[in-house]
């Protein structure tokens, strides 16, 4: 298998989202907050499509799935029992001099990097970030935001296993905001102290759990590819022993060939019945399912398949980003970038162009446009664009990934037909207006 | 004009969304944390489909808007500029002895309510949590999580308007998370410390803000209208001149009428440029668009319509809740209680159900609830239910508000036809199998 590296790097990538509305640094006005980013119109729809994108198919389409939504805020005995309190931590060397923190198995040299001050022995600091509520700011109204999902979906167990009435195998799905203090942070939106996570626990028999994992780790890179990864970007890395997290049994990631090198944008663990059981000791309420074979009540296995929603954007972008030698209107070679990002992906489904900025094309051209934006067929954002050169425009639509623009001409005029321009293959072809909202749900439903 | 009040009240309410899945106190099993909600497997739908009913009307619907999703952390710059770092307090006593705080006038008597304790003279508490970003926890890594999203749109100013070529009019929508340390909580999901916001800052022209103030206030009610709310529980409550926020001109909230009276669930303010004149002022740069008229550079203004997810969510729950007499199918008077919710909203859209748990029904059934669960026309969750009798089973689906029920019974396996049970009606057609799809299709998008 050959490895294809994309060709865009960090900084032509960034520069495009900036430039085109995808992302933007946060607080840029004030010199930005380190690490963290804000998403701009087109940004904005594209992480909402990945997000629906994934909810349908894992939520909805299966039999076997419901969703939750736990607050960020959770009682900090949660932590406790989850061991994130205890064990959620970096080993980290502190300077006496200037307080710094820095992580000591990066250090070149045995001094503070900052101000060359003499450094602590290492000690551990939490990664969680804290935060005080209610009236009175002490250790009693400490808490944590939460380092991942999970735990919101682990103290619920009892609560779904009620109200929805079901038995393992089934899985509690769930996508939410969560925070960790990185102390090394960088790469866009690849490691920031706030993101997004798209995380499942699937509880089954304990002794069905090894096969379940597996069958989970294929599930997952099989959504990726669906949507259009290529597959000779993606890999599998397990986990080794040394490695594993402290309620793991094993754990396999997904890796995604990013221009830097290969990153994990999916790990995919066996947490067996820890987190289940903790919370049980440290509650006092047992979370088990009644087992109708053996009897009794059974604490499940847990298979947690967890992606991060901002990595799983960048690698959409960094696949779908493509250069190629295109031809002009006027006949001149000329560059290309295009996106080819997958329809159920892109942020702008169509852009209605007028061939020209003309008063004639104008009232058509709106009259298609307003057709298309309030039909229920298009899930998302028409675009309308009469500014500068037809070429000019294929390009702009083309470097954001609209997979269709449809151009209203002079021939609109008389023959009542548009021309529809397909991103990928450059290829047009003539249509009726009456046809067009069917012509366009066909192919965007690809 | 009478005005009508719920049946429902906050008790028969809670217990409703705990025992189908609406909505779990969280980390319940730890004793919980105060006034903090998780969305549970229904109750995710359904906040999920009034985001989308909002995002799909107000950005999607309209030529003059586009999305933004900023950080929740943000620069400390930011608050202190918005003027929140001082002006977005609570005058408070603290008890000199147990520290807690109170708001002095809701105080009955001048000693702590909790020890008995002398009380402190009044202090500005700010409502805003804080944070500490990085390896160092000290001042300058002091930051807070954000009390409005509104700011993100603010500071990001410059950046849409240059990627995305706007003048105003435009309008730039933002859904997400915001924090408030409030001291008083309660009211279920009505008031709690961690909610979600609906947001959209729309600049216009200084001197048109006005006259789009008015604008946006219908625009605002039209919306709850159209998905069910009633008008005799809505209201318009214009701002007394000293209740305005430290921003605004002018502020119209919308209010509902729940159980407990009448409360905001929707506030619009003109922020004037208040904002970006502050930002540009703290920044250095220059927030501003160049008029076309006058030939210079202008600080739009700003009329803000802002929605409380968690709080419509609750008003189209206490909206939809009724209770009637039915007639069960053994003939008998009983009470149906039903959620009446705009198809759009329901968290389940269609129930299959076989007429009993059978196996010569289970395999046509299975395969109805297949047909329907992969159709892309079916725009959210098909549950499949054969517990108990039909009977119990309609009214487990009327009490989730889901808008229809697929019954197939014996004649199915002769006429491969199903009966479509209404909920508001109550009325059953047969339909073939073969047209099953488009039917439901045309009932929901009602």
């Amino acid at each position: 298998m050959t490895e294809t590296v994309s060709p865009v790097d960090l900084t032509t990538l960034t520069s495009l989202c900036k430039r085109r509305g995808f992302l933007f640094q946060s607080s840029e006005i004030y010199g930005g907050l380190a690490s963290t980013w804000d998403y701009g119109p087109l940004g904005v729809e594209l992480k909402n499509n990945v997000k629906r994108a994934w909810w349908q198919h894992f939520v909805w389409g299966r039999d076997d799935m419901i969703g939750l939504d736990a607050a960020i805020l959770m009682h900090p005995g949660v932590w406790r029992a989850s061991g994130h309190a205890d064990h959620f931590s970096d080993p980290l060397v502190e300077c006496l001099q200037c307080r710094m923190r820095w992580r000591e198995d990066q250090l070149e040299q045995p001094a503070c990097p900052n101000c060359g001050g003499e450094l602590s022995e290492p000690r551990h600091f939490n990664q969680m970030l804290t935060t005080n509520l209610g009236p009175v700011q002490d250790d009693a109204s400490l808490t944590f935001l939460r380092p991942e999902t999970a735990q919101g979906i682990f103290v619920n167990f009892n609560n779904v296993l009620t109200a929805m009435r079901r038995r393992p195998p089934f899985g509690i799905a769930q996508i939410g905001k969560a925070f960790r203090n990185e102390i090394t942070t960088g790469n866009f939106i690849f490691r920031t102290r706030e993101f997004e996570m798209m995380e499942i626990e699937f509880f089954v028999r304990p002794g069905e759990d090894q096969e379940w994992h597996q069958e989970w780790v294929r599930e997952c890179v099989d959504w990726y590819s669906a949507l259009g990864l290529r597959e000779d970007r993606l890999r599998l890395r397990p986990h080794d022993p040394d490695e594993l997290s402290h309620y793991s049994k094993a754990t396999t990631d997904v890796e995604y060939r990013f221009p830097w090198g290969w990153g994990e944008i999916q790990g995919i663990a066996n947490r067996t019945d820890y987190d289940l059981r903790a919370h049980s000791q440290h509650s006092g309420e047992t979370l088990a399912y009644f087992d109708d074979d053996t009897r009794e009540h059974v604490a499940p296995y847990v298979i947690e398949p967890s992606a991060g929603v901002d990595r799983a954007v960048m690698a959409f972008l960094v696949d779908a980003y493509g250069e190629e030698e295109a031809v002009s209107a006027k006949g001149k070679a000329e560059k290309r970038v295009v996106l080819r990002l997958h329809p159920a992906l892109a942020p702008v489904k169509v852009a209605v162009l007028p061939l020209s900025r003309n008063e004639r094309l104008a009232p058509t051209a709106r009259r298609v446009h307003d057709l298309l934006r309030r039909s229920r067929a298009i899930d998302g954002p028409v675009q309308y664009d009469d500014a500068q050169s037809i070429g000019r425009r294929y390009r702009r639509q083309d470097e954001i990934g609209a997979p269709l623009c449809v151009t209203v001409d002079f021939d609109t005029l008389d023959d009542h037909a548009v021309t529809i321009r397909d991103r990928d293959t450059m290829a047009q072809d003539r249509v009726p207006i009456e046809r067009l909202v069917e012509e366009l749900r066909g192919r965007l439903a690809q």
